[in-house]
């Protein structure tokens, strides 16, 4: 089994704490065969932000989808401790704010409230978005991820979403808000709560390595989504459903809008 | 920051080496309340078995719903040495197959071509699938892991499906194949690939937990899904792209096929 690995890992010649990231399915070693026939291009170098409370999933369907377009990928952290997403499991960053590559093809964020609510809070974390997503090709993110990118002054002036709840704290930090899924405004690429990361990873996918190569990705990916309800927007779902969603929430939604609204007054109009 | 993930966090009570896993996200926390309203009912029990090379987001998806459908979630290996899956982000198990419990709810198996083949071919690994397989209420897989159910015998007269890739491979160990995206047979239930486990975890949790319940995670997570293009199965995607995925895995493909013959060898008819 070991030796079956080693023979299928593809080093991403990161900068590891634990040694490299090793993608080592066969599905991103067919990919890498078809980034090879597309010519000796460099990778993609991605700074993906990850935080504790963060939602995996969040994370997970972008990172799919950007390793099989064969991209360097960094999960970056203020420091190198782990991270503990939503679900429990833990992530190791691969690096830090310090040493983050500087000039990033594409700056991601993802979401997880309480963890956004804490990221909007942090200078550290600001400093960093700012300074990468200021220098970044995209600035990029999925579900609550926009608040950060926001209160780091990234979205003013620029059309973007974020999951529905959250939306509507956008303006108050000079974004527009955009009910599409993936809002595309100039270099800012901001998507919908959670699950609209998958369909943000194939865009993105497609903007670097072209729409053939995300159309191949979208098929080893089978994603020919069927939900078994029509429940997953807030018009869908109707007013009784998200009235509860939003009522359960209403502390952490609170919260956020404060971190919202310091954010705004504390950055240069 | 601690303070307030401390708060918010939700013990599952799981029997973790390193320490319990926490549901910090606020949004499962809000989905405890509701589970909670629902009335004093017990958690159902999750065996999510994890091996190297298996695909995150086919773990992921699943696991994020039932999360929100507040689920004891025991994350299973051989034993406590972490897990490399694809995309390099390594998970640690909660359990061994020695120490799972015994009567699951959901026996759940995700794919991952190159960690399947070798856990078809692993007696341990094939021996736990099927003691719980024949205990567990629901007898669960995405993508390739239907292929280690097969292998463990518990296909045998059921209709299944499995990643796009590989459905072919199910006939040789008994199996009927069916091409919907999440095939139930009485208590068997089988997803396409990767994606398809989104699909499959909101069904799941519509049968633990009820359809309101279900509507409700459906709308947190805001899977209303808009795919960029539309190549998810094999007849959008068209002979062209099918052709090219196939032909960069055929040399894995091939030793898929030799793993299900060799099983169905195995098994007794």
């Amino acid at each position: 089994m070991d030796k079956q690995l080693t023979r299928r890992s593809l080093s991403l010649g990161l900068p590891l704490s634990m040694g490299l990231l090793h993608l080592a399915n066969d599905a991103i070693a067919a990919e890498n065969s078809a980034a090879k026939d597309a010519g000796p291009s460099t990778k993609p170098k991605i700074g993906m932000l990850i935080y504790n409370d963060m939602i995996l999933l969040d994370l997970a369907g972008p990172m799919t989808v950007l390793a099989l377009a064969m991209s360097e990928i960094h999960l970056v952290a203020k420091n190198r401790s782990p991270v503990r997403s939503d679900v429990g499991i833990v992530i190791q960053p691969t690096t830090t704010f310090d040493e983050c590559p500087g000039d990033l093809d594409v700056l991601f964020v993802p979401g997880g409230l309480a963890g956004t609510i804490a990221a909007m809070n942090d200078d550290a974390t600001l400093a960093f978005v700012s300074d990468r997503g200021a220098r970044a090709k995209w600035v990029t993110s999925v579900c609550t991820g926009a608040l950060v990118l926001g209160a780091a002054g990234l979205l003013r002036g620029y059309k973007a979403t974020s999951h529905w709840y959250v939306r509507d704290l956008l303006p108050i930090m000079g974004a527009e808000v955009s009910d599409e899924r993936v809002v595309i405004d100039r270099n800012r690429i901001t998507a919908g709560g959670v699950t609209a990361g998958i369909d943000f990873g194939l865009q993105i996918a497609a903007i670097l390595r072209g729409d053939d190569y995300a159309r191949r990705i979208q098929l080893t990916l089978e994603y020919d989504p069927k939900p078994p309800f029509s429940s997953g927007s807030p018009g869908a779902a109707g007013p009784e459903l998200v009235r509860d969603v939003l009522e359960r929430r209403a502390k952490v939604l609170a919260e956020a809008r404060v971190a919202a609204t310091n954010a705004a007054n504390r950055s240069p109009k």
